[in-house]
Protein backbone atom coordinates (compact mmCIF):
# COMPACT_ATOMS: atom_id res chain seq x y z
CA UNK A 1 0.00 0.00 0.00
CA UNK A 2 1.33 3.74 -0.94
CA UNK A 3 2.31 5.31 2.27
CA UNK A 4 1.24 9.45 1.93
CA UNK A 5 4.66 11.64 3.16
CA UNK A 6 3.26 14.50 1.91
CA UNK A 7 1.76 17.12 4.32
CA UNK A 8 0.20 18.70 1.07
CA UNK A 9 -1.78 15.40 0.03
CA UNK A 10 -5.37 16.48 0.12
CA UNK A 11 -6.95 14.48 2.58
CA UNK A 12 -3.85 15.11 5.37
CA UNK A 13 -4.95 18.63 4.95
CA UNK A 14 -8.64 18.45 5.15
CA UNK A 15 -8.16 16.14 8.15
CA UNK A 16 -5.78 18.62 9.91
CA UNK A 17 -8.59 21.16 9.02
CA UNK A 18 -10.77 20.09 10.96
CA UNK A 19 -8.88 20.97 14.16
CA UNK A 20 -10.80 24.16 13.59
CA UNK A 21 -14.31 24.96 14.09
CA UNK A 22 -15.00 27.08 11.49
CA UNK A 23 -13.26 24.59 9.33
CA UNK A 24 -15.59 21.62 10.03
CA UNK A 25 -18.37 23.95 9.89
CA UNK A 26 -17.76 25.41 6.27
CA UNK A 27 -16.77 21.90 5.35
CA UNK A 28 -19.64 19.90 7.35
CA UNK A 29 -16.59 17.59 8.62
CA UNK A 30 -15.54 16.22 11.72
CA UNK A 31 -12.67 13.79 13.10
CA UNK A 32 -13.28 10.75 14.85
CA UNK A 33 -10.14 9.74 16.27
CA UNK A 34 -9.01 6.21 17.89
CA UNK A 35 -8.90 2.47 17.64
CA UNK A 36 -12.35 2.88 19.95
CA UNK A 37 -14.29 5.34 18.26
CA UNK A 38 -13.51 4.05 14.51
CA UNK A 39 -14.50 0.46 16.06
CA UNK A 40 -17.93 2.23 17.20
CA UNK A 41 -18.23 3.50 14.07
CA UNK A 42 -18.03 0.61 12.28
CA UNK A 43 -20.14 -1.47 14.27
CA UNK A 44 -22.67 1.87 13.70
CA UNK A 45 -22.39 2.00 9.97
CA UNK A 46 -21.54 5.86 10.21
CA UNK A 47 -20.73 7.35 6.94
CA UNK A 48 -16.85 8.44 6.43
CA UNK A 49 -15.01 10.22 3.63
CA UNK A 50 -11.55 8.64 4.39
CA UNK A 51 -9.85 6.49 6.94
CA UNK A 52 -6.49 7.74 7.80
CA UNK A 53 -3.92 5.42 9.67
CA UNK A 54 -0.48 5.22 10.19
CA UNK A 55 1.99 2.23 10.49
CA UNK A 56 1.64 2.02 14.16
CA UNK A 57 -2.04 1.10 13.85
CA UNK A 58 -0.51 -2.77 12.59
CA UNK A 59 1.47 -3.72 15.64
CA UNK A 60 -1.03 -4.86 17.85
CA UNK A 61 -4.14 -7.26 16.52
CA UNK A 62 -7.09 -4.78 17.83
CA UNK A 63 -5.75 -2.29 15.18
CA UNK A 64 -4.97 -5.01 12.49
CA UNK A 65 -8.66 -6.15 12.69
CA UNK A 66 -10.12 -2.90 12.59
CA UNK A 67 -8.34 -1.58 9.61
CA UNK A 68 -9.31 -4.98 7.29
CA UNK A 69 -12.85 -4.23 8.99
CA UNK A 70 -13.04 -0.97 7.59
CA UNK A 71 -11.71 -1.81 4.54
CA UNK A 72 -13.79 -5.19 3.99
CA UNK A 73 -17.00 -3.21 4.70
CA UNK A 74 -15.44 -0.26 1.29
CA UNK A 75 -13.82 2.67 3.56
CA UNK A 76 -11.67 4.15 1.64
CA UNK A 77 -8.52 3.80 4.01
CA UNK A 78 -4.86 5.53 3.48
CA UNK A 79 -1.50 5.19 5.04
CA UNK A 80 0.24 8.37 6.50
CA UNK A 81 3.30 8.69 7.77
CA UNK A 82 3.79 8.76 11.70
CA UNK A 83 4.87 12.67 11.67
CA UNK A 84 1.59 13.09 9.27
CA UNK A 85 -0.29 11.24 11.79
CA UNK A 86 1.05 13.48 15.09
CA UNK A 87 -0.18 16.68 12.81
CA UNK A 88 -3.40 15.82 12.42
CA UNK A 89 -4.52 14.17 15.64
CA UNK A 90 -6.05 16.42 18.21
CA UNK A 91 -4.15 14.42 21.14
CA UNK A 92 -0.85 14.29 23.30
CA UNK A 93 -0.43 10.79 22.18
CA UNK A 94 -1.73 9.85 18.58
CA UNK A 95 -3.76 7.07 17.66
CA UNK A 96 -2.62 6.11 14.86
CA UNK A 97 -5.86 5.95 13.19
CA UNK A 98 -8.29 9.21 12.31
CA UNK A 99 -11.17 9.52 10.31
CA UNK A 100 -13.18 11.90 8.27
CA UNK A 101 -16.97 12.06 8.72
CA UNK A 102 -19.74 13.96 7.78
CA UNK A 103 -21.72 15.42 10.39
CA UNK A 104 -25.09 14.06 10.96
CA UNK A 105 -26.54 16.83 12.58
CA UNK A 106 -30.34 17.49 12.16
CA UNK A 107 -32.54 20.37 12.45
CA UNK A 108 -34.77 20.68 15.16
CA UNK A 109 -37.58 19.81 13.56
CA UNK A 110 -36.28 16.66 12.57
CA UNK A 111 -35.16 15.90 15.49
CA UNK A 112 -38.47 16.22 17.27
CA UNK A 113 -39.85 13.88 14.42
CA UNK A 114 -37.48 11.19 15.62
CA UNK A 115 -39.24 8.08 16.67
CA UNK A 116 -37.24 6.05 19.15
CA UNK A 117 -37.49 2.44 19.17
CA UNK A 118 -36.46 1.93 23.14
CA UNK A 119 -39.49 4.08 24.59
CA UNK A 120 -42.59 4.65 23.49
CA UNK A 121 -43.28 8.09 25.02
CA UNK A 122 -40.44 10.43 24.00
CA UNK A 123 -37.59 11.38 25.88
CA UNK A 124 -35.27 14.36 25.24
CA UNK A 125 -32.26 16.14 26.47
CA UNK A 126 -31.46 19.68 26.12
CA UNK A 127 -28.11 20.92 26.96
CA UNK A 128 -28.40 24.76 27.67
CA UNK A 129 -25.37 26.76 27.08
CA UNK A 130 -22.86 23.80 28.09
CA UNK A 131 -19.66 25.04 27.35
CA UNK A 132 -17.11 21.93 28.65
CA UNK A 133 -16.24 19.74 25.89
CA UNK A 134 -16.32 16.99 28.49
CA UNK A 135 -19.34 17.41 30.11
CA UNK A 136 -21.30 17.49 26.72
CA UNK A 137 -19.79 14.22 25.09
CA UNK A 138 -20.83 12.80 29.06
CA UNK A 139 -24.65 14.09 28.89
CA UNK A 140 -24.48 12.40 25.12
CA UNK A 141 -23.01 8.95 26.64
CA UNK A 142 -25.65 8.49 29.20
CA UNK A 143 -28.36 9.81 26.92
CA UNK A 144 -27.98 6.86 24.56
CA UNK A 145 -27.62 4.47 27.54
CA UNK A 146 -30.54 6.04 29.29
CA UNK A 147 -32.64 5.40 26.23
CA UNK A 148 -33.04 8.78 25.23
CA UNK A 149 -34.72 9.95 21.67
CA UNK A 150 -31.94 12.80 20.99
CA UNK A 151 -30.01 15.57 22.23
CA UNK A 152 -30.71 19.14 21.34
CA UNK A 153 -28.03 22.15 22.32
CA UNK A 154 -28.95 25.57 22.14
CA UNK A 155 -26.74 28.09 20.64
CA UNK A 156 -23.83 28.99 22.95
CA UNK A 157 -23.16 24.89 23.66
CA UNK A 158 -19.87 23.81 22.69
CA UNK A 159 -19.28 22.63 19.12
CA UNK A 160 -21.14 19.06 19.36
CA UNK A 161 -18.11 18.03 17.11
CA UNK A 162 -15.14 19.59 18.77
CA UNK A 163 -12.59 16.17 19.26
CA UNK A 164 -13.27 16.50 23.14
CA UNK A 165 -16.94 15.73 22.48
CA UNK A 166 -16.62 12.90 20.31
CA UNK A 167 -13.75 11.60 22.62
CA UNK A 168 -16.20 11.60 25.58
CA UNK A 169 -19.32 10.92 23.53
CA UNK A 170 -17.78 7.66 23.26
CA UNK A 171 -19.45 6.47 20.10
CA UNK A 172 -22.51 7.69 21.45
CA UNK A 173 -22.32 10.45 18.32
CA UNK A 174 -23.19 7.76 15.83
CA UNK A 175 -26.04 6.62 17.32
CA UNK A 176 -27.96 9.07 19.33
CA UNK A 177 -29.16 12.09 16.78
CA UNK A 178 -28.45 15.68 17.73
CA UNK A 179 -29.72 18.65 16.93
CA UNK A 180 -27.40 22.32 17.83
CA UNK A 181 -27.69 25.87 18.00
CA UNK A 182 -31.15 26.21 18.65
CA UNK A 183 -32.22 29.77 19.84
CA UNK A 184 -34.07 29.28 22.90
CA UNK A 185 -36.88 31.51 22.72
CA UNK A 186 -37.95 29.17 19.25
CA UNK A 187 -36.72 25.73 21.52
CA UNK A 188 -38.98 26.83 24.21
CA UNK A 189 -42.01 26.83 21.64
CA UNK A 190 -41.17 24.21 19.59
CA UNK A 191 -40.90 21.84 22.76
CA UNK A 192 -44.43 22.88 23.74
CA UNK A 193 -45.82 22.83 20.28
CA UNK A 194 -44.56 19.15 20.19
CA UNK A 195 -46.35 18.24 23.16
CA UNK A 196 -43.77 18.00 25.45
CA UNK A 197 -43.26 18.58 29.46
CA UNK A 198 -40.41 20.88 30.00
CA UNK A 199 -39.06 19.90 33.31
CA UNK A 200 -36.16 22.10 33.77
CA UNK A 201 -32.88 21.51 36.14
CA UNK A 202 -32.47 24.30 38.82
CA UNK A 203 -31.34 24.51 42.04
CA UNK A 204 -33.43 26.66 43.85
CA UNK A 205 -36.63 23.96 42.77
CA UNK A 206 -39.22 23.52 45.06
CA UNK A 207 -39.90 19.90 44.23
CA UNK A 208 -36.79 17.00 43.76
CA UNK A 209 -36.64 14.99 40.64
CA UNK A 210 -37.85 12.45 43.31
CA UNK A 211 -41.65 14.12 43.00
CA UNK A 212 -42.07 15.15 39.43
CA UNK A 213 -43.85 12.35 36.87
CA UNK A 214 -41.02 12.03 34.19
CA UNK A 215 -43.22 9.31 32.24
CA UNK A 216 -44.83 11.76 29.90
CA UNK A 217 -43.54 12.83 26.91
CA UNK A 218 -40.29 14.67 28.02
CA UNK A 219 -38.06 17.19 27.92
CA UNK A 220 -35.62 17.71 30.19
CA UNK A 221 -33.46 20.65 30.01
CA UNK A 222 -29.78 20.99 32.13
CA UNK A 223 -27.93 24.22 31.71
CA UNK A 224 -24.11 24.98 32.72
CA UNK A 225 -23.22 25.40 36.20
CA UNK A 226 -22.65 28.70 35.89
CA UNK A 227 -25.10 30.29 33.68
CA UNK A 228 -28.35 28.06 34.56
CA UNK A 229 -30.69 26.94 31.92
CA UNK A 230 -31.42 30.90 30.84
CA UNK A 231 -34.68 32.70 30.84
CA UNK A 232 -36.29 31.79 28.02
CA UNK A 233 -36.82 28.23 29.11
CA UNK A 234 -36.76 28.39 32.80
CA UNK A 235 -40.31 30.86 31.87
CA UNK A 236 -41.44 27.92 29.38
CA UNK A 237 -40.83 25.08 31.81
CA UNK A 238 -43.46 22.75 33.19
CA UNK A 239 -42.02 21.97 36.46
CA UNK A 240 -38.67 22.74 38.02
CA UNK A 241 -37.24 20.17 39.75
CA UNK A 242 -33.91 19.88 42.33
CA UNK A 243 -31.54 17.27 43.25
CA UNK A 244 -31.35 17.26 47.02
CA UNK A 245 -27.94 18.60 48.16
CA UNK A 246 -27.60 17.45 51.57
CA UNK A 247 -24.18 18.26 52.23
CA UNK A 248 -22.64 21.76 51.45
CA UNK A 249 -22.27 21.91 47.74
CA UNK A 250 -23.42 25.02 45.89
CA UNK A 251 -24.61 22.45 42.78
CA UNK A 252 -23.20 19.33 41.14
CA UNK A 253 -21.48 18.86 37.96
CA UNK A 254 -23.57 19.49 34.77
CA UNK A 255 -23.66 15.75 33.56
CA UNK A 256 -23.94 14.30 36.60
CA UNK A 257 -27.22 16.54 37.15
CA UNK A 258 -28.17 15.46 33.35
CA UNK A 259 -27.56 11.89 34.23
CA UNK A 260 -29.59 11.89 37.72
CA UNK A 261 -32.87 12.84 35.42
CA UNK A 262 -32.56 10.66 32.50
CA UNK A 263 -32.15 7.43 34.94
CA UNK A 264 -34.83 8.86 37.23
CA UNK A 265 -37.09 9.20 33.82
CA UNK A 266 -36.04 5.89 33.23
CA UNK A 267 -36.80 4.20 36.39
CA UNK A 268 -40.00 6.24 36.59
CA UNK A 269 -40.85 4.57 33.16
CA UNK A 270 -40.14 1.05 34.30
CA UNK A 271 -42.51 1.46 36.98
CA UNK A 272 -39.40 0.44 39.39
CA UNK B 1 2.61 45.41 51.28
CA UNK B 2 5.87 44.31 49.87
CA UNK B 3 5.41 42.41 46.64
CA UNK B 4 7.94 39.09 46.14
CA UNK B 5 10.04 39.57 42.92
CA UNK B 6 11.98 36.89 43.13
CA UNK B 7 11.65 32.93 42.31
CA UNK B 8 14.30 31.87 44.59
CA UNK B 9 11.37 33.29 47.51
CA UNK B 10 10.73 30.06 49.72
CA UNK B 11 6.77 30.44 49.55
CA UNK B 12 7.34 30.59 45.82
CA UNK B 13 9.54 27.33 45.07
CA UNK B 14 7.18 25.63 47.97
CA UNK B 15 4.54 26.29 45.93
CA UNK B 16 5.80 25.93 42.46
CA UNK B 17 7.16 22.76 43.64
CA UNK B 18 3.74 21.48 44.69
CA UNK B 19 2.95 20.88 40.91
CA UNK B 20 4.64 17.33 41.01
CA UNK B 21 3.29 14.78 43.07
CA UNK B 22 6.45 13.19 44.89
CA UNK B 23 7.27 16.81 46.35
CA UNK B 24 3.39 16.92 47.04
CA UNK B 25 3.87 13.83 49.49
CA UNK B 26 7.40 14.44 50.63
CA UNK B 27 5.86 17.75 51.92
CA UNK B 28 2.39 16.71 52.78
CA UNK B 29 1.55 20.27 51.19
CA UNK B 30 -0.78 20.34 47.91
CA UNK B 31 -2.20 23.61 46.16
CA UNK B 32 -5.27 25.17 46.16
CA UNK B 33 -6.07 27.37 42.90
CA UNK B 34 -8.60 30.21 42.02
CA UNK B 35 -11.14 32.66 43.95
CA UNK B 36 -13.96 30.01 44.16
CA UNK B 37 -11.09 27.20 45.69
CA UNK B 38 -10.39 29.67 48.10
CA UNK B 39 -13.79 31.02 49.26
CA UNK B 40 -14.39 27.37 49.67
CA UNK B 41 -11.49 26.92 51.90
CA UNK B 42 -12.04 30.50 53.96
CA UNK B 43 -15.31 29.76 54.51
CA UNK B 44 -15.20 25.72 55.86
CA UNK B 45 -12.05 27.06 57.52
CA UNK B 46 -9.63 25.09 56.26
CA UNK B 47 -5.66 24.67 57.54
CA UNK B 48 -3.86 27.05 54.93
CA UNK B 49 0.22 27.36 55.41
CA UNK B 50 0.59 30.52 52.93
CA UNK B 51 -1.65 32.38 50.41
CA UNK B 52 -0.06 34.24 47.64
CA UNK B 53 -1.98 36.65 44.96
CA UNK B 54 -0.62 38.82 42.04
CA UNK B 55 -1.53 42.42 41.71
CA UNK B 56 -4.57 41.13 39.78
CA UNK B 57 -6.78 39.55 42.54
CA UNK B 58 -7.36 43.83 43.08
CA UNK B 59 -9.34 44.37 39.48
CA UNK B 60 -11.95 42.31 41.15
CA UNK B 61 -14.28 43.60 44.09
CA UNK B 62 -14.73 39.56 44.57
CA UNK B 63 -11.07 38.86 44.33
CA UNK B 64 -10.81 41.95 47.17
CA UNK B 65 -12.79 41.28 49.57
CA UNK B 66 -11.18 37.30 49.28
CA UNK B 67 -7.45 38.75 50.51
CA UNK B 68 -9.81 40.92 53.07
CA UNK B 69 -11.24 37.78 54.52
CA UNK B 70 -8.86 35.32 54.81
CA UNK B 71 -6.39 38.00 56.18
CA UNK B 72 -9.33 38.98 58.65
CA UNK B 73 -9.36 35.16 59.30
CA UNK B 74 -5.89 35.40 59.92
CA UNK B 75 -4.04 33.67 56.90
CA UNK B 76 -0.82 34.83 56.37
CA UNK B 77 -0.94 36.44 52.54
CA UNK B 78 2.01 37.57 50.70
CA UNK B 79 1.78 39.23 46.94
CA UNK B 80 3.69 38.28 43.91
CA UNK B 81 4.57 39.42 40.57
CA UNK B 82 2.16 38.16 37.89
CA UNK B 83 5.28 36.37 36.52
CA UNK B 84 5.66 34.33 39.66
CA UNK B 85 2.23 33.27 39.67
CA UNK B 86 2.28 31.92 36.10
CA UNK B 87 5.01 30.04 37.21
CA UNK B 88 3.39 28.54 40.28
CA UNK B 89 -0.20 28.15 38.22
CA UNK B 90 -1.00 24.65 37.05
CA UNK B 91 -3.74 26.40 34.78
CA UNK B 92 -3.61 27.96 31.34
CA UNK B 93 -4.74 31.34 32.47
CA UNK B 94 -2.88 31.62 36.24
CA UNK B 95 -5.72 32.35 38.37
CA UNK B 96 -4.19 35.30 40.93
CA UNK B 97 -4.16 33.54 44.01
CA UNK B 98 -3.28 30.03 45.21
CA UNK B 99 -2.98 28.82 48.81
CA UNK B 100 -0.46 25.96 50.27
CA UNK B 101 -2.42 23.60 52.72
CA UNK B 102 -1.53 20.60 54.64
CA UNK B 103 -3.00 17.37 52.72
CA UNK B 104 -6.25 16.34 55.46
CA UNK B 105 -6.24 12.65 54.33
CA UNK B 106 -6.73 10.06 57.30
CA UNK B 107 -6.14 6.52 57.14
CA UNK B 108 -8.34 4.14 56.90
CA UNK B 109 -9.43 3.10 60.28
CA UNK B 110 -9.76 6.95 60.80
CA UNK B 111 -11.85 6.94 58.04
CA UNK B 112 -13.94 4.24 58.66
CA UNK B 113 -14.51 5.86 62.05
CA UNK B 114 -16.32 8.69 61.04
CA UNK B 115 -19.54 9.70 61.82
CA UNK B 116 -21.60 11.69 59.60
CA UNK B 117 -23.76 14.12 61.15
CA UNK B 118 -26.01 13.91 57.44
CA UNK B 119 -27.02 10.17 57.31
CA UNK B 120 -27.60 8.23 60.29
CA UNK B 121 -26.28 4.80 58.55
CA UNK B 122 -22.48 5.22 56.92
CA UNK B 123 -22.25 5.66 53.66
CA UNK B 124 -18.92 5.31 52.23
CA UNK B 125 -18.52 5.32 48.43
CA UNK B 126 -14.97 3.49 47.47
CA UNK B 127 -13.43 4.75 44.26
CA UNK B 128 -11.17 1.99 42.73
CA UNK B 129 -8.67 2.67 40.45
CA UNK B 130 -10.03 5.98 39.02
CA UNK B 131 -7.18 7.68 37.35
CA UNK B 132 -9.01 10.26 35.41
CA UNK B 133 -8.67 13.18 37.90
CA UNK B 134 -11.63 14.91 36.78
CA UNK B 135 -14.27 11.82 37.22
CA UNK B 136 -12.46 11.09 40.77
CA UNK B 137 -13.02 15.29 41.53
CA UNK B 138 -16.52 14.87 40.40
CA UNK B 139 -17.20 11.83 42.66
CA UNK B 140 -16.11 13.83 45.91
CA UNK B 141 -18.22 16.47 44.68
CA UNK B 142 -21.03 14.28 44.39
CA UNK B 143 -20.62 12.32 46.82
CA UNK B 144 -20.91 15.03 49.07
CA UNK B 145 -24.12 16.39 48.09
CA UNK B 146 -25.75 12.86 48.33
CA UNK B 147 -24.54 13.12 52.21
CA UNK B 148 -22.18 10.68 51.82
CA UNK B 149 -19.55 10.17 55.02
CA UNK B 150 -16.06 9.63 53.30
CA UNK B 151 -14.34 8.92 50.23
CA UNK B 152 -11.80 6.10 50.48
CA UNK B 153 -9.43 5.24 47.34
CA UNK B 154 -7.53 2.31 46.05
CA UNK B 155 -3.89 2.04 45.64
CA UNK B 156 -3.67 2.88 41.41
CA UNK B 157 -5.96 5.97 41.66
CA UNK B 158 -4.95 9.40 40.66
CA UNK B 159 -3.58 11.65 43.35
CA UNK B 160 -6.84 13.41 45.25
CA UNK B 161 -3.98 16.19 45.84
CA UNK B 162 -3.56 16.48 41.93
CA UNK B 163 -4.74 20.48 41.05
CA UNK B 164 -6.88 18.94 38.52
CA UNK B 165 -8.77 17.16 41.07
CA UNK B 166 -9.01 19.79 43.37
CA UNK B 167 -10.31 21.40 40.67
CA UNK B 168 -12.98 19.09 39.89
CA UNK B 169 -13.82 18.31 43.63
CA UNK B 170 -15.06 22.16 44.00
CA UNK B 171 -14.67 22.49 47.58
CA UNK B 172 -15.26 19.04 48.51
CA UNK B 173 -11.86 18.67 49.27
CA UNK B 174 -12.20 20.24 52.47
CA UNK B 175 -15.13 19.23 53.71
CA UNK B 176 -15.24 15.32 52.67
CA UNK B 177 -13.03 13.28 54.12
CA UNK B 178 -10.63 10.92 52.05
CA UNK B 179 -8.44 7.85 52.55
CA UNK B 180 -5.93 7.14 50.07
CA UNK B 181 -3.54 4.46 48.64
CA UNK B 182 -5.43 1.38 50.32
CA UNK B 183 -4.33 -2.07 48.99
CA UNK B 184 -8.30 -3.61 47.51
CA UNK B 185 -7.45 -6.56 49.86
CA UNK B 186 -6.87 -5.20 53.37
CA UNK B 187 -9.79 -2.76 52.19
CA UNK B 188 -12.63 -5.27 51.43
CA UNK B 189 -11.60 -6.80 55.03
CA UNK B 190 -11.97 -3.73 56.64
CA UNK B 191 -15.08 -2.83 55.14
CA UNK B 192 -16.54 -6.47 55.88
CA UNK B 193 -14.71 -5.73 59.62
CA UNK B 194 -16.95 -2.31 60.02
CA UNK B 195 -20.03 -4.35 59.29
CA UNK B 196 -20.64 -2.54 56.47
CA UNK B 197 -22.72 -4.26 52.87
CA UNK B 198 -20.44 -3.83 50.15
CA UNK B 199 -22.36 -2.54 46.79
CA UNK B 200 -20.25 -3.20 43.84
CA UNK B 201 -20.93 -1.45 40.43
CA UNK B 202 -20.84 -4.19 37.72
CA UNK B 203 -21.92 -3.32 34.41
CA UNK B 204 -22.70 -7.61 34.14
CA UNK B 205 -24.33 -7.61 37.41
CA UNK B 206 -27.95 -9.33 37.25
CA UNK B 207 -29.68 -6.97 39.66
CA UNK B 208 -30.26 -2.96 39.16
CA UNK B 209 -29.16 -0.36 41.45
CA UNK B 210 -32.99 0.13 41.80
CA UNK B 211 -33.26 -3.60 42.99
CA UNK B 212 -30.83 -3.83 45.70
CA UNK B 213 -31.63 -2.39 49.53
CA UNK B 214 -28.74 0.28 50.06
CA UNK B 215 -30.29 1.55 52.85
CA UNK B 216 -27.66 -0.51 55.42
CA UNK B 217 -24.77 1.02 56.49
CA UNK B 218 -22.96 0.75 53.03
CA UNK B 219 -19.31 1.29 50.79
CA UNK B 220 -20.33 1.56 47.28
CA UNK B 221 -17.53 0.41 45.10
CA UNK B 222 -17.28 2.03 41.72
CA UNK B 223 -14.51 1.47 39.41
CA UNK B 224 -12.35 2.56 36.45
CA UNK B 225 -14.04 2.05 33.03
CA UNK B 226 -11.23 0.02 31.74
CA UNK B 227 -10.24 -2.02 34.55
CA UNK B 228 -13.54 -2.81 36.39
CA UNK B 229 -13.58 -2.32 40.56
CA UNK B 230 -10.73 -5.37 40.54
CA UNK B 231 -11.15 -9.07 41.52
CA UNK B 232 -10.48 -8.37 45.18
CA UNK B 233 -13.54 -6.03 45.97
CA UNK B 234 -15.51 -8.12 43.21
CA UNK B 235 -15.20 -11.46 45.33
CA UNK B 236 -16.01 -9.59 48.94
CA UNK B 237 -19.05 -7.63 47.09
CA UNK B 238 -22.41 -8.22 49.10
CA UNK B 239 -23.99 -7.24 46.07
CA UNK B 240 -23.17 -6.70 42.44
CA UNK B 241 -25.36 -3.84 40.87
CA UNK B 242 -25.67 -2.86 37.46
CA UNK B 243 -27.02 0.51 35.75
CA UNK B 244 -29.25 -0.84 32.95
CA UNK B 245 -28.17 0.80 29.82
CA UNK B 246 -31.36 0.59 27.50
CA UNK B 247 -29.31 2.09 24.24
CA UNK B 248 -26.29 0.75 22.43
CA UNK B 249 -23.05 1.83 24.95
CA UNK B 250 -20.96 -0.52 26.66
CA UNK B 251 -20.68 1.65 30.23
CA UNK B 252 -21.23 5.16 31.39
CA UNK B 253 -18.73 7.36 33.12
CA UNK B 254 -16.99 6.59 36.48
CA UNK B 255 -18.33 9.53 37.80
CA UNK B 256 -21.51 9.10 36.06
CA UNK B 257 -22.14 5.62 38.18
CA UNK B 258 -20.90 6.59 40.99
CA UNK B 259 -23.62 9.74 41.51
CA UNK B 260 -26.26 7.25 40.25
CA UNK B 261 -25.66 4.84 43.19
CA UNK B 262 -25.05 7.64 45.54
CA UNK B 263 -27.97 9.08 44.52
CA UNK B 264 -30.16 5.95 44.92
CA UNK B 265 -29.19 5.16 48.37
CA UNK B 266 -30.29 8.68 48.84
CA UNK B 267 -33.66 8.22 47.85
CA UNK B 268 -33.86 4.88 49.36
CA UNK B 269 -32.87 6.89 52.72
CA UNK B 270 -35.11 9.39 52.14
CA UNK B 271 -37.74 6.75 51.86
CA UNK B 272 -39.44 8.63 48.21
Amino acid sequence: MALITSPNNRYVKLARSLQDRSWREKKGLYLIEGIHLLEEALQAGTSLEVVLHSPRIFTTSRGEKLVAGLQRAGYQCLAVTEELMAGISTTMTPPGIVAVAPMQAKNLAELLAVTSPLHSPPLFIIAAGIQDPGNLGTIWRTALGAGATGLILTRGCVDPYNPKVVRSAMGATFRLPVAGGVEPALLARKLQDAGLKLVVADVGAPLTLWQVDLRPPLALIVGSENHGPGPELLAAATERVGIPLVGPVDSLNAAVAAALLLYEALRQRQGV
